[in-house]
């Protein structure tokens, strides 16, 4: 049975605007968070403290963290990959660190520099700093629902990096389809699984739309008992290994489906509608990939027309 | 429970060349039907025996059904609106018949001039010239999961529709989602009705991609016990309520994802990837708006990068 109500966290102004080439200015990445703060989703994912020549996109992420307003009631989130970068974010005031590990050796190695266990290795003391200062911890497990270089990623090993992190203290895990190539029968198999092996954890499902699936596996997401769900305003972010594809799935679709369902998330679709149209497209420079942002919702009615045709 | 097996209507050369406004040559329409009737489709809609000045897309139906070639094992399915278009049918040697009527008054009305009860009595005469030369009838239900001037159409007028299609002999039904507004909440209230109400009939789901809920759709769609779909390679045909979104849910991202799901649809995944890509393309002049298409098929791994990043 589907849940009555499901939390959005916002992932454009971190994961979206990370993959854009074009530097979007500082004011309005603030711009950006501050309206996305006031549609209802429960999370903006805001920057990430990465080091600046990683993602020159994110360099200014101080300065955004310290320009936005705070909406109460919704969490601030970013992204920490190491000691550093979470001194950065506790001094930032970040409600939330989101964690990064991938759950494929070879994307880690990719990514990181470091397979899956020595990436852990140098979580541990960022963990042991976000406990000890009281912040929500999310350990993400990039690739975990599908690796661009290995394919199919067992769900042993997706259990032990979720234990991992379990017993380090992190109860909050982000299952990500990192390249969207996850179906609904995978997503349904690993978070029953999940949820059975790990009775006092939380999940939440990153999902990409990159082969048109995301929706579907939100829904056996939703039926498989998890209530938040990363998405995208506009479908920012695409796919590095799928250039022109979609990537993150788009609020605006996820908020108008659950919405269509009787399935609360607090989110104002026609304020998010209004950013994913106008002010996203103004600050990338291109228009947003989202089915809603381009059909509009299903319930507006179109007059009948007068004309009458040959049958 | 999923079943294993699912079977595709390919209806990208009537419902969705329909759409475009650039005549496709007779010779094109031929030549996609063929090649399509060998990539292991249950069914192709080949084209339809409307009036010629309604649809001009269309107006070569006879020559395209004279010129195909038959594939043993393929069922080749024509639109068939009134008497006029069955006689056409009938000496086309067409295997199947669709036939037409909106769940909904008004747009009934818009489509074919007349309410959904007149527009069903106009299609007696047809369903009884089937019947008597044992022609396979498909009951299409058009706005049956929504409609664009009424909204939501309330199950009980979906029950009447079928029932007085069933009552006429008609046990195969079309359940469409016409402009694509449905959600899986809908989807499967209806189809678990349907088959509970009607146990002696089968439904065949039409979905479009307009909002990006057709695989969603399609999914709650197996969970009820449907195991036919339309779809339309490379997406072909649009939504002609809004422009420029998508329309029929695209053959290749239906037949990937039940691929993946491990459920067998008898279609060559990669063959029908090249029409989608090319073929297709070609005939309308424009590119086919479909994830897969654009993005490749989930199981394509790339190699792990030489060059190692900052983390």
């Amino acid at each position: 049975m589907s849940p009555t109500s499901a939390r959005i966290r916002e992932v454009g102004p971190r994961d979206g605007l990370q993959a854009e080439h074009e530097f979007v200015p500082t004011a309005t990445k603030i711009a950006l968070i501050n309206a996305l703060s006031r549609t209802g989703v429960s999370t903006v994912q805001a920057t990430s403290f990465v080091h600046p020549r990683a993602v020159p996109q994110l360099a200014d992420a101080g300065e955004v963290m310290a320009g936005i307003d705070r909406v109460p009631g919704v969490t601030y989130s970013v992204l920490v990959p190491n000691v550093r970068g979470a001194e950065r974010a506790l001094d930032a005031g970040a409600d939330e660190w989101d964690l990064m590990l991938s759950a494929s050796d070879s994307h880690s190695r990719s990514n990181a520099n470091r397979n899956t266990w020595e990436a852990l290795e140098r979580l541990k003391p960022v963990i042991a700093l976000g406990l000890e200062n009281s912040v929500s911890l999310v350990g993400g497990l990039a690739t975990a629902l599908g690796c661009p270089f290995e394919g199919k990623v067992p769900y042993s090993r997706v259990h032990d990096v979720v234990g991992a992190y379990r017993d380090l203290g992190v109860r909050k895990l982000s299952i990500a389809d990192t390249v969207g190539v996850a179906d609904p029968a995978l997503v349904r198999d690993t978070m029953s699984r999940l949820h059975a092996d790990f009775p006092d954890c939380s999940f939440l499902l990153h999902l990409h739309n990159t082969r048109g699936m995301a929706l579907a596996n939100l829904l056996v997401g939703l039926d498989a008992g998890v209530t938040e769900f990363d998405a995208s305003v506009g479908g920012l972010g695409g796919c590095p290994f799928a250039p022109g594809a979609s990537g993150n799935v788009a609020t605006e679709d996820v908020v108008h489906m659950l919405q269509l369902m009787g399935i609360d998330t607090g989110v104002d679709l026609e304020a998010m509608l209004e950013l994913a149209r106008h002010m996203v497209p103004e600050a990338v420079g291109h228009v947003a990939d989202s089915s809603v942002a381009r059909a509009g919702v299903s319930w507006d009615l179109h007059p009948a027309p007068e004309k009458q045709q040959l049958a």
